[in-house]
């Protein structure tokens, strides 16, 4: 009946969202969120800081705010993607969005007009593809392979369609598939970027989540020309809730940014931008790092080695270094959907990889697994009734 | 250097913001910006509430929350919508957005296609102006009249164009003139807008503090068709700095709103919304308005009364019922730009008219005085100092 803009007039609401109705079910497992364990929200700190902070100035944070973002906090990120990522040139700003998603968004509705093409990982983080979608801009999906994108295929595509204005990709664990893009591929994505033209918008919520291997260097710290956009984000590291991510970009595309997001939301929730400063700055951010990621080391270690014992080589699945999820490949010989169907009739629910997909024909073979918000004890039973669907199909 | 898409490329940061770094001079007294007074925070019961919520489960809004936002809230907003101002049919629905800044930007997002056209108040609020013109959107101006929008000047407007998605407008106490549109002009623009076929984005922002006179009717509770959007906003009422806006529209446009805003930044910030609903409903909100209105009453009489002790019958102004502006209109001997630049050198700031007009060019003999964010120290001598610039000249 209303008359929507044509960009906006295909949108779906999140399959993911939509998914979550079903787990509403009493005594049903969820397999199937994003959210952060919340073994690792660290409750005593952030009272404390939100105590002090009502108790000294509570005007400098009721007040409106910068649209770039609180000042310290900006300060303390910049030195810590400097300290520990080696990320950050002379031309480069940090400002703050609100959460990484925001900054995705600006940066497609900031670089590409409608028709223009967006090159990236198939399948991708379904928040990030849907806001490119909300532009009217084309997806171009390139496979992801053990250690990232196939080069190949990517340069084909850069080759063959001159309307590319970014490529986005999520080199660390990738959502959904869990893969780490390897350190000849950053090169190499970052060489055909610079070759063809095309920023990199580099999407890296999950970075400091690693709980097995060596860290292998950002794109954005091999930047020397100005061409990456960096993304990162407070949800897995802090809370989810508090919706604070930042953008370390070049200055030009930094203050124009910022324009942007001053028509979008004036400036992020200010109280939570000094509650993510003092954590930062009063409290063992490293120390805290450090525990989360045997948190998750954990969570992901058991439900692998649940998988191992339940699913037998009848599924496929990688074995990530870091990140939330196990991206599982199911045999030719079960149908997908039923497969789907009965174990949410057992109580267990996930993604199935087709929602992930750029195409809802790509991926329908697989499904993503999330062991960071189930408890122990749901990671148990919830791949036992997983195993037993598999056994009787 | 950077290739910004189209809809990007010539935006400009606010001029409010660049008159902003002007007022850095120490001494300086601005009546440039719109912040809240500081008298009007409930620091205290902010304080209690922030208190409860993390002694109490701060994991549920530490975690990710709904993108249509907090249930309790949008219930005791609809709510007090109804009761307090007659707004909401069976077939609406409220929602919680990032401000009303936001609500505003999506709601052209979803609207106008490049190169439609959006007819609106000629002055208006800048971040609104801004946030259409990031969309490539045509912005059409409309006179206001003491009593709100010019009607004739309006329909040749829906006459004329046949590409108008949106009719803009701030009915109470209007930003920046300070007009509150009549019953009889707001039935007027209802009827245009349904027999053009517009839909109407009814922003709301000053309509709480109203500090003389008796309520208008908002144009949503006329709207018995389901072609009003309203936004409504926390920033004057409770803190500017929490960023929490609502939107109050038929079920599917709101439906859609959240499958934008979700791309946008999945939900608003979670800590703000559960506060913002503790304090309507745990301390006596509309005491808290009362009390509020009294405040920005006094100011806006101080001001006045300095006004009309101090300007003579040099300027024209008007005097507003409610909101935070006094508009400004200066004779045609004096330069307004030899004027403002002489204020700044006597330490009084302020925006020149035609910074929050449609075109630079147009209300260049006006300017806009803000009393909430001043003292009342300030008031007296910021328009103590304004006359004897006015005096001189």
């Amino acid at each position: 009946m209303y008359a929507f803009s044509n960009r906006v007039e295909t949108l779906k609401p999140s399959a993911i969202r939509e998914r979550m109705k079903f787990m509403s079910k009493p005594g049903a497992i969820s397999f199937a969120q994003g959210n952060p364990s919340p073994e690792t929200l660290p409750y005593e700190a952030l009272k404390s800081i939100s105590a002090y902070m009502f108790g000294s100035n509570p005007a400098s944070f009721l007040q409106y705010g910068l649209t770039e973002g609180y000042t310290p906090l900006r300060l303390t990120l910049r030195e810590r993607m400097q300290r520990r990522f080696s990320c950050g040139e002379d031309f480069d700003e940090l400002i703050i969005v609100s959460g990484a998603q925001q900054g995705i968004e600006l940066a497609c509705k900031m670089f590409c007009n409608e028709g223009d093409a967006i090159v990236c990982e198939n399948p991708s983080f379904i928040g990030s593809l849907n806001a490119f979608r909300s532009y009217n801009v084309q997806l171009l999906g390139v496979d992801v392979e053990p250690d990232g994108m196939n080069i190949e295929q990517l340069e084909e595509t850069l080759k063959k369609h001159s309307n590319i204005k970014l490529l986005y990709t999520i080199p660390n664990f990738q959502n959904p598939t869990g893969v780490t893009m390897s350190l000849e591929k950053r090169k190499a994505v970052y060489e055909l970027a610079k070759r063809y033209n095309v920023m990199i918008l580099e999407d890296n919520p999950y970075g400091e989540v690693r709980f097995h291997g060596e860290d292998i260097p950002n794109i954005k710290s091999l930047d020397t020309e100005g061409i990456v956009i960096y993304v990162g984000s407070f949800s897995k590291v802090l809370s989810a809730g508090i919706r604070v991510g930042y953008v370390l970009a070049p200055l030009e595309v930094a203050q124009k940014m910022v324009v942007v997001k001053q028509s979008a939301d004036v400036h992020t929730n200010l109280f939570a931008q000094v509650l993510a400063e003092r954590f930062m700055n009063d409290y063992n951010f490293d120390g805290h790092i450090a525990e989360l990621q045997k948190i998750y080391g954990r969570k992901c270690d058991l439900m692998l080695s649940c998988m191992e014992e339940g699913f037998g080589d009848r599924v496929s699945y990688n074995k990530p270094e870091g990140g939330l999820f196990i991206w599982c490949t199911l045999p030719g010989d079960i149908d997908p959907a039923r497969f789907s169907t009965q174990c949410a009739a057992a109580g267990v629910t996930f993604i199935p990889g087709n929602m992930l997909a750029i195409s809802p024909t790509d991926c329908t073979d697989a499904f993503r697994l999330n062991f960071s918000t189930p408890s122990d004890q749901q990671i148990v039973e919830g791949i036992g009734k997983i195993s037993a669907v598999l056994k009787a199909l």
